[in-house]
């Protein structure tokens, strides 16, 4: 089975031109062929080509299908792009395998990394969630300053992991199965960050004994998470 | 705390020639400068910097700890090389961070790769132990075929994960803490190989609901049994 992904309006599919020339170019659909569609927002579409000419490519939607989600836990994790902009990539690409359902990038003292392009990150998002047969999209914010970050409310059960040896916790099952859990820089969050972040409700936990990288770290508290649920 | 890694011989420290040239030509290190030496079998030892000259470097170990293991399991992971290597690249990296103690790279009748460089692959886990601050360095076996890995006997709780839809178990901890689990290829093992491991006491498991890719499995089996010790 394979997944394309496109915006869904009014029962017509709209592909991006990558994913135009994959489905045109690649595999060489012709018109009438079913092709399986998501739009990542939890819903599993059949479409029919309806014509397809030069770049002209209409797909009409026949079937959609509700799907459940694939995991009952809500899980938002504010993670500081890594210098090699390739660690980060892999850590959106194996989240989203895992189970994720949104990400904040988040500047922090010791970032080295104070931008990203969104919309790569985006695209490596849907090229997961397709790879992975899943049907939602996590939500990808834009990049914001931890000072910032930490300040937002909301009700979730909130993490903060770092290296610095204090009292730490492991991940525990939450009553609202909802987390935000904070991933830190290369050079791990400064010491006045881990401070604001207990004072906001963010518990230091420990995912092992390993000095982890940043996408290690992210990728093993979605797992562990993951296997709570 | 950063760590080097070489053989020790005779109490001296043998290096390879790129780890010279990080020691004298990027870190600038000088005669008597002490330095921290790992070898992967368990021990920190320090050692001095007695002669620097031209190529030679010569370094006496003046100190060695036995330093316990940091995990108490034996993993014993045998594993397709994927097609695009950098994936099982990472595969090498992340598994050594979070904790494995022996690899088998094993060629599946669905492998599109057959072949792997053994030297770059333990460079890459040498790298790995550094970086994570660990003392043992995995063992990386040379890549065989799935039906001779298969008749090897061993005491150890066997497990292989695929992807075909049979009845599967969740990872247990196992009395004698000893794994061996096997990674299908991309194209995930052929019902034939499924069928040889079932009847040589290898137990299908489940690692999720998600498709996951080579890689990603192999990672999360060894964090599940992390986060069983």
């Amino acid at each position: 089975m394979q997944f394309f992904f496109s915006k869904i309006e009014d029962k017509k599919a709209l592909f991006s031109s990558d994913e135009k020339i994959h489905l045109t170019k690649v595999l060489r659909k012709k018109t009438d062929d079913l092709i399986k569609i998501i739009d990542g927002t939890g819903f599993l579409y059949t479409g029919k080509i309806i014509n397809l000419k030069n770049k002209n490519l209409e797909v009409e939607i026949i079937k959609k299908e509700k799907k459940e989600k694939k995991h009952n836990y809500y899980l938002h994790l504010a993670i500081a792009p890594t210098k090699n902009i390739n660690r980060f990539e892999w850590f959106l690409e194996k989240g989203t395998e895992i189970g994720i359902d949104e990400i904040t990038p988040i500047i922090c003292k010791n970032s080295e990394r104070k931008k990203i392009n969104i919309q790569r990150c985006n695209r490596i998002l849907i090229s997961s969630v397709k790879q992975s047969l899943k049907y939602h999209l996590p939500k990808l914010n834009e990049a914001i300053k931890f000072d910032e970050f930490i300040k937002q409310k909301n009700e979730s059960k909130k993490y903060i992991a770092h290296c610095k040896e204090t009292e730490k916790i492991k991940i525990e099952k939450d009553i609202n199965a909802s987390y935000t859990v904070l991933i830190g820089p290369e050079g791990d969050f400064s010491d006045h960050e881990i401070d604001i972040a207990n004072n906001n409700n963010y518990e230091s936990i420990t995912l092992g004994e390993s000095r982890l990288r940043t996408e290690t770290a992210g990728i093993l508290a979605t797992h562990n998470i993951y296997l709570l649920f």
